[in-house]
């Protein structure tokens, strides 16, 4: 079965970005991710929370921001990078790999994330224009 | 960089099972990989936790408890189980789709670990008399 098969019909990125149901399962994704970054960083296994501060952070820095609802809470600013981040994956358009060495290039948590936001906007313009 | 790269090396079983780095790992692995189970299942994108009750009775029913401590309790049984789960993919003995189709297989949350547990047990052990 493909992975791709949970993902619904999106008509533009908003709304992927403000699937809640994507992005809870984008929570389990991006917190087993990034507890691999730290542990490959560390050179033994650990857990890591990704806080919601951070992907705020990250999806401003992105420019995701003037897509989102002005009033909107941290939470939802979090959940707008989670929902995106296992999009692109389910999607095929960044491998569960291409993540992993994406965020582990950065040490800081806020440009570790941001690096993966824009990669994944970048390739989904490609494959827009290609498509 | 390989994945493996973060375990560090085991003397036996007994060892892999108790390591609480790993089991945290693991917790993050292990619902993240429930949470696409559950996904697939329903068409949607979904999280979903498992309980320590649920991976507890699948370390009895896998045969597993006999390699652990006698006074444990139930967080320490779940906990053996997701290090032991972690580990076989870090390790390539199971890969991620074939967990996933593993647990796909079975309605019963303690039945499909169970079943992966196994799975992961056996093929262990062809391991070990190969190499």
């Amino acid at each position: 079965m493909s992975k791709g098969y949970v993902l619904r019909e999106y008509r533009n990125l908003e709304e992927v970005l403000l699937d809640k149901d994507l992005a809870g399962l984008g929570d389990a994704y991006v917190n087993f991710l990034y507890s691999l970054v730290v542990s490959q960083r560390s050179g033994h296994p650990k857990s890591a929370k990704v806080n919601n501060r951070i992907l705020a952070e990250a999806v401003r820095k992105a420019g995701l921001r003037k897509l989102l609802p002005r009033r909107i809470d941290r939470h939802a600013l979090g959940n707008a990078a989670e929902a995106l981040i296992v999009f692109a994956w389910l999607d095929d358009t960044v491998t569960f790999e291409d993540s992993l060495g994406i965020l582990g290039e950065k040490d800081n948590g806020v440009e570790a994330f941001t690096a993966l936001l824009r990669e994944i906007l970048e390739r989904l313009d490609k494959r827009d224009e290609q498509g």
